[in-house]
């Protein structure tokens, strides 16, 4: 474990999600965060999920295939923190739905 | 400005870079990632990048074509910083190319 998603060969799909926090968020945005996550990956369809935050805060979660992606979507839970992203978290995000058609990984020593 | 790529309607490309940085890496890898981001931008076809860093860093690159990508890659200065990854910096990456296909932004206040 190196702390990177190990995914299958391509293709398969990532949601690439990039925030500008809002400054003045206050709490239950980490808790409903780790929950999400925590959620996310026990959808139908999980492949596994990086993230990283500093000036912005950018996650990639990789799917099996689209119909997985639009079930999270409609995930109730995860619909009402999208909601409360869009009212209180968020200053600006992007989303994109990309297929990945080609991967590498290097692992030192390996 | 909301320190967000802005990128054109897809279909374009992303490059999902992930990555455990070593800790015994030393020094020149911030100034060599800041010269890289910067003649990234200059390349053809180059639209824009994400990047943010905590546990792990990701760096998400997008590209108006492959061809792009392909010529990115095998830029001579940038084919050195990814030999410099290889061998110093990185315990461990992923690097995915993904075609993005859609894609939706939010601001708040607009």
């Amino acid at each position: 474990m190196n702390g990177l998603a190990q995914t299958p060969e391509p293709p398969y799909w990532a949601v690439i999600f990039s925030a500008h926090r809002n400054a003045a968020a206050g709490d239950q945005f980490e808790e409903t965060d780790q929950r999400m996550m925590a959620l996310a990956a026990e959808q139908p369809g999980f492949l596994g999920v990086d993230t990283a935050a500093s000036d912005i805060g950018i996650t990639v979660s990789y799917w099996a295939d689209e119909e997985s992606i639009a079930a999270w979507r409609r995930n109730a839970d995860h619909a009402f923190a999208q909601h409360e992203g869009r009212t209180r978290w968020y200053d600006a995000y992007q989303l994109r739905v990309a297929r990945v058609e080609r991967a590498h990984s290097f692992v030192r020593g390996q």
